[in-house]
């Protein structure tokens, strides 16, 4: 191990690991819930306030923060004047009620990470080929507006800035008018990557995440870090389910045109799709709204938002055009229209496996035991893997609880994460990936 | 028919029944929606122009104007001091994107009708044993406020009055701040009926409500009057389904404890009871809520409210215990609770015959067509019948189409209604009832 650890460029330091567990302390204050989660939706309150304290972490350790045209926030510390950077973060808002684990601990991991290569660099001039960047994504939940991961989204060209910058929440209240209510809406872009950045910027050389897992393969097998191969794809829509309303008491069952009922049908054979493939495909409909949704009228319409993904894109598409012949049964069954209305897909993909080598070989030189896990979750990672190399790191989350208010990952866990993104990050800025 | 004519106390009369239709125009414009509905929901600005447009008709024409302690609106109008009242009306108040007929016609029907009788009565004095009433009840709907026929629950001492004037809307607000805030919340009773009243006060000799159908039954068979000989019973209760609020993309299937899914197989198996039982049982969930109600994540509390409704108690008992089993089997399977939180039940009942008889009287001496229809809708005639003799008519509702803004009732039956309304509450008055 002697021999090994000359190879680190970062060693684990108590001191500094301590530092961190006092500031993840103090970040899960922003939005704090009684039952110890958080609610920290983007670009409310309370994520403006975390946002600030972050800024303000930044600045005083000599990064300079920019807010970019969709509200995606950087710490820049610059190395080597005019070269590409090396970007670590992940994201700080979360799910209403959700835990103060996810999104949350990847940015502060990379925004200590990134200051103890700051420091490390002040000791060793000269060895750097990169520049280094936090960076905390905006909704990238997508709780408040439509679709999740939106910043990492418009950042590598796949979703219209415009259209993002339009988007509404349930209020009416549209992302540009929200960000820049806080004042963290750039007029100008950060980076000058993918299509929609047209401002002459600096450029990325590489990108880095670290992550709860969010599901409970680490815990089960006690392994301490998960690299991420790949990912799971998606599709995710949302459906209309038109009826007629009319009166609960007095309208026969035969006569009736039940938005609900229809919906009903449509969540269960979600349901009983998933069974169908075992653990190859995961269908969810998270988010379900009635109208008029009044006790005694029978519903006009439900809005729905479905939500399957699966390891095999092949799969995904069989699915999808099972579910589109049930829907055809549902509504003649249940004598309504399924209409679908937005969408939003993502197909599976592979991490660089040199990215996914030179973590293992970080993990390993800690002596970290080490495992490869498929991500089934979006993150920001999904977007930036498709613009430069990407490293996806996963901590183990406690019975694989997640967007839920006892999310917990232990503090061994969470210090042994922020030593590997650390060393990783390290070798990224020397241009090693 | 000349014989038969003669014993009619109020003859039909063309200009008064043009004047019923002009302001039944009028009214359908308090509240009225694009597509020719109104959303004139229990105590907002609509239903609060609504009322205080029919207090001005009322106050216009003699009668003196009264608000209870639950916000009733009476108009009285004394021709025997100190005798009892005959009481007719409905409510004035409707769902979210109701119809225009449903309630709202009944209680214009019962003031002209009441009109009518008092001018009958200046030109035929001494002839009444009772003095005439006219009520426009709180929130029938229970659309805003829950449970619905608050108002006459109220009033007929089935509803605690401190409760109902506590009971708060989706925003926090009381039915008391609402009622009051329009200045329709009297600080005594204006009957003295039931437990609840302790002032002194008028009291109820019988009461009279006409209403449109919401069923087909009238307009299949083209009948113009509709008599209700007795109730179906009703069960509506609300549950909570509890589950554990999880990440839609990251959570295995196994492990999920998905609220919407166990709330989507009650929906489902609301369905299939209806469908067991033929025509005998309606069964219907018209609003559910999803908690956090976020695309990307599993549910982790929905709130629903079911609705059970039958012509025979035995039977609603016996689907009652079979949905509880049902209940219990998603418990297992979907891997939620079920709690069950607030009930609101009325037992089927008959209405006196003898009202059944004085009207369908009327109805063959004015040579219109009748038939007897049981009402499967609740409606405030359902609580006063318990406290006084009570007549129940119905005019047709075309394709049965009601709590949506296409429902209809032709200008004729709505003059025929008036008519046998008129004539039923003159016998009424002479103390035929």
């Amino acid at each position: 191990m002697a021999a090994e650890q000359k190879r680190l460029r970062i060693v684990p330091d108590q001191a500094a690991n301590a530092a961190f567990l006092d500031d993840f302390v103090v970040m899960s204050g922003f939005g704090v819930t009684p039952a110890g989660g958080v609610e920290r939706q983007a670009a409310t309150a309370a994520d403006a306030e975390n946002r600030r304290w972050l800024a303000e972490w930044l600045s005083d350790r000599g990064f300079t923060v920019r807010y970019d045209r969709v509200g995606n926030m950087f710490g820049l510390h610059e190395l080597v004047p005019g070269a590409p950077y090396v970007l670590a973060g992940s994201h700080l808002d979360s799910q209403p009620r959700g835990g103060r684990f996810d999104g949350a601990y990847g940015v502060l991991a990379a925004a200590h990470a990134a200051d103890r290569l700051r420091r490390y660099h002040l000791d060793n001039p000269g060895r750097a080929v990169h520049n280094i960047a936090v960076v905390n994504w905006f909704n990238e939940e997508g709780s408040r507006f439509k679709p999740s991961m939106q910043g990492s989204g418009v950042f590598t060209g796949k979703i219209d800035l415009a259209a993002a910058l339009a988007t509404e929440d349930g209020d009416g209240v549209s992302v540009a008018e929200a960000l820049g209510s806080w004042d963290m809406l750039g007029d100008t872009d950060v980076f000058a990557v993918g299509p929609q950045h047209t401002s002459p910027g600096h450029t990325v050389a590489s990108y880095a995440e670290i992550h709860i897992e969010q599901g409970r393969e680490l815990d089960k097998a006690g392994v301490d870090i998960g690299v991420v191969p790949s990912t799971w794809g998606a599709d995710k829509y949302e459906i209309s389910v038109i009826g007629a309303q009319s009166h609960t008491g007095a309208t026969a069952i035969a006569d009736r045109q039940d938005a609900l009922y229809g919906a009903a049908r449509v969540v269960v054979a979600l349901r009983e799709l998933a069974d169908e493939y075992g653990d190859d495909l995961h269908t969810s409909c998270g988010q379900l709204n009635v109208y008029p949704n009044s006790p005694v009228v029978v519903a006009r319409e439900v809005n729905m938002h479905l939500d399957l993904r699966s390891s095999s894109d092949e799969l995904l598409e069989e699915a999808a055009a099972k579910l589109a012949r049930t829907f055809a049964e549902i509504e003649l069954s249940a004598d309504v229209e399924i209409e679908r209305r937005f969408a939003h897909t993502w197909k599976g993909h592979t991490y660089q496996p040199e990215g996914v080598a030179l973590a293992e070989d970080v993990i390993d030189e800690l002596g970290l035991s080490r495992m490869r896990v498929r991500t089934r979750a979006g993150h920001d990672s999904t977007n930036m893997k498709d613009l430069v190399p990407t490293v996806m790191l996963f901590v183990p989350s406690v019975d694989g609880v997640s967007h839920a208010e006892n999310e917990l990952t232990l503090d061994d866990d969470l210090i042994a994460g922020v030593d590997v993104l650390s060393e990783t990050m390290a070798r990224m800025v020397e241009g090693e990936l």
